[in-house]
């Protein structure tokens, strides 16, 4: 049965002006988690939250996280935690959703005040903060408010958790998710999770997305002489850690982005038909990825296989050598020691482990080969996995009805090449599905200047949060795999 | 006729301590050149060289050099020339000597004041600017106040050229000896050149300097996309521009310093027996290196290549790259422009542009081998070219014997592997053949914390410069090859 949103919709359309002031009074507070200074203004967003959510009736706590690591004289923000419902008969969905903002200063290039929503005649609502991500937390305030006023009842449990460090690393939260996600704590009886903290890949159609890669980086050292040298007095004489560094790093990928280490492309999971025709209907040209590259320098020339490499293919990156001459200018500097630093993203079925494995082994042989005397040494700096969930899952097929009912299209089904740490976290600590339901475009320009949402992407993104509930209690069990 | 030197000897001995003195009070000015607020200082130091040279009867002059290059409110430091003697029947040494330093601060890890001379029990006269150069500069004022007082009359016309601006490039000197050089010039009568500015191979023997390397210095950069590019994002769809640079680096040189670019090694004259020779005697152990690079991660076991492939052979080293990540920790950038820096020091009979062609030409087909759509643009950032003298010349002869005299052992004949580009310009500007005569030994700490003069090297080297002038004076011309 279909449900009934007509009643639903309209108190949306009614309340927006309010829900755009919502947002307004959001943006107005500068919650920059990375600036010890703005904490108070972190907190503050905290209590703002706390007061919305009571004002709706929710029942609402504010936890604390403890102190900073690192930054013992500094609390960290609380997670704002809240449910909305509390009945046994339905459906329980836990959406999560973060209260902090990326830094931002008018001298950094913005066209307005960062820190205070200002709408042009296109309807694009630009303030730090707006799409990323107080738009969408928002998005799920003003759904509860639109039902409470339409006198519709929400034919789901509705359980929340706001954190405010997302911009700086998330801590102390993965733990915090761990224990509300076991029996008897806050998180128990989430039957699936949705969050929205991501975009759609263009600007005109709706996205769903069930996958993103893992990400492993590395470093590889190579250190010979006690302090750097003068390459007039000691050119010649010794063996340069910098020239075994570069011939290390060239072995490790081509120019077309394959990975030259034996065993890493083998693990991949092969394409399967199911999922290749998954690619074929998606919104996406060429010319978007040459518009967001600034350049034509692609690997690829066709959509698919341009998706395929972004999504679900592992890529290798260099990102720089630390303890080189790295200044503008002229330095005739032999350093002594010099640090490269790489990254593979990772996909469906790597191990993280054996990737460690044939990294470490394959950049042995590679410096062994070079006949050194200098030493090297490779290290993981830090892993997080990839995720994939079942886009046949019911949490998705209720979404995509959702982004039909309220887009008229159906939505395209896409992964995200980078990484949203706390998916996975949600997805291990609850065992559920867990669902990306973006509400902003793909030129909101997060973490950019000028960032924004567009007043279609909010309203509409509002009824569809709303709606997604609705088809979600009506989604049968049976595609629950 | 072997010069009669003793007077001269006893009186330098007798003077020593107002010699120290006299270092004292020079160290004593912190003439930092490249510090602008400690300009007025190289001012003053100036003006002491002046006040001094003027008491022992030289005549004097201070010329301004304008303002300095790029920081157009700034006066250049003076050079203080001076002339000891005129007589069209002595020969007419031109000596070079620089009386700015290096920056200092007790902050930096110096164990004593560094503009305060500190003398320990060993006699290691310890304060910025003791060997480098201003022990060297006085030991000129010195040997003239010793032949002074000894009665002795010089037998040969002292010119003098000493610099304020040696450690921050040398600025307005080139066009200032060019000027000065030609006919009617202060320099214009000179029949040789001394430079004391550098170091003996080891601390037990003196040597002399008759070859420098030159210097090409080049950048090459790879660039593709608009902007930098996030590698979770953008990894396996944008060809990468460090991902190709690295690759092009990786080509040039081989861990044991071969130089993989045709043409380059094929340029270097060849090694005559007669050079061959020059080596064997020479002070200097594999000890030495390892206790110099601070490792054993040597090219070579052995002296003699060692040596040669420091002098007389050229090298590429690979300084670093600008605008890749650089930090420690971690970045998944992917940069869109990055700068590779290397440079080739230059030897017997590489021309300059020659080199340059060879290098455009292979880096350019080894970009082409990569099929990437990035572009690399390769460029000379600047060149120096290499100096050698002959050390057969009279000039060289009259020192070695001067050596001899004062420290008993033959001195080594020894190059340089870095560049001392004044010395090209003297040469280039006065026709005349050039020697470098070192004051200072390899363990003074020059451009580091507690920078040194042994007194010793003070004193007995004050001895050679002044012994150095009896025996120019009593070469015959036939050996000015």
């Amino acid at each position: 049965m279909a449900p009934q949103l007509d009643g639903y919709f309209e108190q949306v359309d009614a309340l927006s002006e309010s829900f755009i002031e919502r947002l307004r009074s959001a943006v107005a507070i500068p919650s920059v988690s990375a600036d010890e200074a703005r904490r108070p203004d972190v907190i503050r967003m905290s209590k703002f939250l706390v007061s919305e959510l009571t004002k709706l009736g929710a029942h609402v706590e504010s936890r604390e996280l403890g102190p900073q690591p690192e930054k013992p004289h500094l609390q960290l923000p609380p997670v704002v935690i809240a449910r909305y419902g509390s009945s046994t008969s339905k459906r329980t969905i836990l959406v999560y959703g973060h209260y902090d903002v990326q830094p931002a200063g008018i001298e950094d290039g913005w066209a307005t005040e960062p820190f205070s929503l200002s709408i042009d005649d296109k309807g694009r609502m630009y303030g730090r903060g707006s799409t990323d991500d107080k738009g969408p937390v928002l998005g799920w305030l003003n759904a509860i408010q639109a039902h409470k006023e339409a006198g519709v009842e929400l034919p789901v449990n509705l359980l929340m958790c706001f954190e405010g460090m997302e911009e700086y690393g998330s801590e102390g939260l993965d733990d915090f998710i761990g224990k509300e996600a076991k029996s008897g704590g806050f998180f128990a009886d989430a039957d699936a999770v949705c969050i929205s903290d991501n975009y759609w890949l263009g600007t005109e159609k709706p996205c769903l997305t069930y996958g993103l890669r893992g990400c492993n980086y590395y470093s590889v050292s190579v250190s010979g002489p006690g302090q750097d040298l003068h390459s007039g007095v000691f050119g010649g004489t010794a063996q340069e850690p910098m020239t075994d560094l570069v011939r290390v790093l060239g072995t490790l990928v081509d120019t077309n982005g394959k990975i030259q280490i034996p065993g890493i492309n083998e693990m991949v999971a092969p394409v399967t038909d199911e999922e290749r025709a998954l690619y074929d209907p998606i919104s996406y040209t060429m010319e978007n990825l040459h518009e967001s590259l600034g350049s034509t320098t692609t690997i690829h020339s066709e959509k698919e296989p341009t998706l395929m490499a972004r999504w679900r293919m592992p890529s290798l990156s260099l990102h720089g050598i630390e303890g080189a001459f790295s200044q503008s200018g002229a330095k005739t500097v032999i350093p002594a020691k010099v640090t490269g630093k790489f990254s593979i993203r990772t996909v469906p079925d790597m191990e993280s482990e054996k990737v460690n494995e044939y990294v470490y082994k394959y950049v042995d042989e590679q410096f062994k080969k070079l006949g050194s005397k200098n030493k090297c040494e490779v290290k993981l700096q830090h892993a997080g996995n990839w995720w994939v969930a079942s886009p046949n899952h019911w949490n998705f097929s209720a979404a995509g009805k959702a982004v039909e009912k309220v887009f008229g299209v159906k939505p395209d089904l896409t992964r995200e090449g980078g990484s949203i740490p706390v998916t996975l976290t949600f997805e291990q600590a609850t065992g559920k599905n867990v669902l990306l339901l973006p509400m902003g475009s793909s030129t909101d320009a997060a973490h950019s200047i000028n960032e924004k949402l567009d007043r279609r992407n909010y309203i509409e993104g509002t009824k569809l949060l709303g709606a997604y509930l609705h088809y979600v209690a009506e989604e049968p069990m049976s595609n629950g795999a």
